[in-house]
């Protein structure tokens, strides 16, 4: 199973940790970003959206990283890290819509500026990620998860971005339980970190 | 099975339409956003996002479009619409996450602003709808449905702002294969239109 990955990339990262909580190997293939790789064949063929990650596991090809969780939930973690019952994956759900919206749009797109100098607008940047921290810290007030009392592929979704939040020049001084929470994710046994982290 | 509505939002329309489609009874409670309900209790309880729709079904409560469809899909639509095979799944997710994220950047945005006069960026809104919309224009070259060969929770999910996108400014005669596929999403059994379509 072959992973199309950048090691700075905090998306690439999510599915790099997911697929180490849940000992699922995977084979790093790097995609040079830098060079323009992502953005002409064979790349852009895997995905026009000339994004990484992308997922190749036999037949299967897949962009967004939040699918991928997803698949490799369902296929090889089990029903801990996704649920099948309605209420419990829609919960999990929830979170992956905000950290396909809220999070990439706001301490993801700081940090695209702050630390790659994307020409992007950095008030707007800094006002959605203060109003999504601010919303998380009061979620995470008296739980230890983002959803169903435990470690799901939720906390791998929006882990990333949010403790790579500083290199957005964000800091998670004022979060306690944003903090508490990601030092809960740093202790899950096979954790792993990824640069900047 | 309550949802908390707001009759012009594509967000709550995408749950309208896919309950119709399912047919799956709703009783629909109007949010009055212009007298500014949603950002005070007792809806900002429901949905500290402060934003339409909120499902309320017995004791699950569920915030965000996406998360909420996943929710009927899987507890009151059947296999076709959200099945449960990995790569089947994820399919499907790619497509939410895009409704999450470019969609809701994009097309919607472009509306809120156009329509609503939100102050947001214009000329951002609509690069980020132009983007979005080139590459679906792509993706539907040769297919009928977003994902699987069929309709499912995908199509739901991203036709309200895509068929919606005149309404933000954003002419869709430069792309006919979206409005083939508005077409057929219109020529369901069951379809409703919501205001503007």
């Amino acid at each position: 199973m072959k992973l199309y990955d950048l090691s700075l990339s905090g998306n690439c990262y999510k599915v790099r940790l997911f697929a180490a909580l849940s000992e699922i190997p995977l084979t790093l293939e790097p995609v040079d970003l830098q060079g323009g790789a992502h953005k002409r064949p064979p790349f852009i063929d895997l995905n026009p959206w000339g994004e990484v990650p992308v997922l190749q596991d036999g037949a299967v090809l897949l962009r967004d990283s939040q699918a991928i969780l997803v698949y490799l939930a369902r296929r090889y973690g089990g029903e801990n890290w996704l649920p099948t019952d309605p209420a419990d994956m829609a919960e999990v759900m929830q979170w992956l819509s905000t950290a396909a919206n809220e999070i990439q749009n706001g301490p993801s797109v700081a940090r695209l500026i702050a630390k790659f100098g994307f020409a992007l607008d950095k008030a707007v940047a800094l006002q959605r990620a203060e109003r999504i921290m601010g919303l998380m810290e009061r979620h995470l007030a008296g739980r230890e998860w983002l959803a169903l009392g435990r470690p799901t592929i939720a906390d791998c979704a929006v882990f990333p971005y949010l403790a790579l939040a500083p290199e957005g020049g964000l800091a998670l001084d004022a979060y306690p339980n944003i903090c508490a929470w990601i030092s809960r994710v740093r202790g899950l046994p096979n954790f792993i970190p990824m640069p900047g982290l």
